[in-house]
């Protein structure tokens, strides 16, 4: 199963493409979008449009998976993530795509096995899992992979317990 | 000056559109967009973009006014209204159209005098303002209306302010 993870952010939005079956995964692309602080919001938004479905155009995942965002501290930064998180599900949607949330602590808690895991930790079992010679960064992109292998062992574990359901009813 | 205005939601937005000047104000459409709860987060969000985009082909303001959303005691309503400016913000932005945010407080004083009037008030004075026979329903719509008196008005001032400091500097 290939997903498309986005830690959702107007100054950095986190990609993660992940090809995932459960207990295994492949990095297939991970990248940072920034957009600058003093543009138009709606030019920023209109940027990040274009790059995640560029993303979406190149790595053609058959899942988009988006870190679902609660209340902050910080009322503004809270808003534009969640604009950038209407990006993400407006260019998913125009293709067609499933979209999926999940929360921090559920991410946290597939990669390490703890849903609170500091920063280091979930970039330390990310970087683990992938295989990788060094760790992604900015944190932004190690939380995007770590939402796509998330999803991907999540949705395959989902898929089967459905289809063995299915096959129980038969 | 056409404006128009916009009060963001999923469930309900508040679409209105006015010419105005100070003091005076016509209005040119109003309507609210509707899209189902139990529908896909990504499908509302397309659905509120292409009907957006309709608006601003058919009616071609200079300018999109949105109320500035702050946190409420509903997360979850805050986080819809928040996808539903980001996609008026996308659809203004891919117009070249630019977008100015009103807070509640501000539309409020600008149509009835008072940063504390209810929604009976705002709405009361919308009708009057415009010179409606009836009072425009949902309060969405009444809202969006306001926010675009609001930003005409004030939008009108700014413009005339400007264009005095410029000649004085001559």
């Amino acid at each position: 199963m290939r997903v498309l993870g986005v830690d959702p952010g107007l100054t950095r939005c986190g990609l993660g493409v992940v090809d995932g079956r459960p207990g295994k995964a492949v990095m297939v692309a991970v990248g940072v979008v920034r957009t600058p602080s003093g543009a138009e919001p709606g030019a920023r938004l209109l940027y990040l449009e274009q790059e995640v479905q560029a993303w979406l155009e190149r790595y053609d995942p058959e899942v988009v998976a988006i870190e679902r965002v609660f209340a902050d501290v910080n009322v503004a930064s809270v808003m534009t993530t969640a604009h950038a998180t209407a990006v993400a599900l407006l260019a998913a949607a125009r293709r067609g795509l499933p979209v999926v949330f999940h929360t921090p602590t559920e991410v946290k808690a597939a990669v390490t096995g703890s849903g609170r895991a500091d920063k280091a930790q979930v970039t330390a079992m990310v970087t683990r899992i992938l295989g990788l010679d060094t760790p992604p960064k900015p944190a932004d992109a190690a939380d995007a992979l770590a939402l796509a292998i998330c999803h991907s062992w999540r949705g395959a574990q989902t898929a089967r317990l459905t289809a063995l359901a299915e096959a129980a009813r038969r």
